[in-house]
């Protein structure tokens, strides 16, 4: 992977980040640690509740998806900082061993407004098990220009 | 806690969901399996970095005010799924040793459009270290009626 500067930054370019798996083991340890409601920590009453079984936290869905965007795109770029998640939604559950296929679509880029060493770029991130989609994330990051 | 139904949550009532302080391992431990940018888990690297320092990962901040708001508010109650995150901002670093006051206020509630069962829920979750805002975020749960 070539080193992304904010140039180098294309609007409309899509980018497939690669899967990832899901762990029931790390489900309920992410639960018990950062989301400690029934439906991520407790197998019983999860399996009485409207999903049937465990499902992921939807923090951890979303912090399951960072490492394959930081391989492909941020991990090696002039990218400063996060700025914006405008809208994140989870429109159907994670369950263990479901396997996320991640993608990066860019939306936009712009210079920073008051700051012409800094640019903004607008992302949108998917997950999705099969046909559904899981995570759907819409974000501005902070890059140096 | 007394129990928390849908009808027994008031729009304009602020809740005070405690604090929670960061751990500078956690920090790196967190940022290495989710989030692996240089400014999250190389101490020396982060040093060279705008922020001058190791921060917490965003998606970790946002992790580390979930049990607080679980505890105060959602962990006995009819919350049934995680909505719609309509926007997140992290307007200021977090970084080791920090402690995080995180106050939830709900600003709006309303059925469900086509399902009298179940209703939603709009809250604003903040994270302030001082005077500073470190979280913000606007979002959905929706509930059992």
């Amino acid at each position: 992977m070539a080193h992304r500067t904010f140039a180098g930054v294309t609007v409309g370019e899509s980018i497939d980040c690669g899967t990832v798996t899901v762990d029931r083991e790390e489900i309920l340890a992410f639960g018990g640690r950062y989301d400690p409601l029934a439906i991520h920590t407790d197998p019983a009453a999860a399996a009485e509740s409207p999903f049937g079984g465990i499902v992921a936290s939807g923090i951890h869905t979303f912090a399951l998806t960072q490492p394959p965007v930081v391989e492909a795109f941020y991990g090696d770029s002039d990218v400063i900082a996060a700025g914006h998640v405008e809208s994140l939604r989870f429109p159907a559950p994670v369950r263990p061993d479901d396997t996320l296929a991640v993608e990066l679509e860019i939306l936009d880029e712009r210079p920073s407004a008051g700051n012409d060493a800094r640019g903004v770029v607008t992302a949108r991130r998917t997950a999705t098990v099969g046909d559904e989609v899981v995570l759907e994330m819409r974000n501005e990051t902070v890059w140096a220009r």
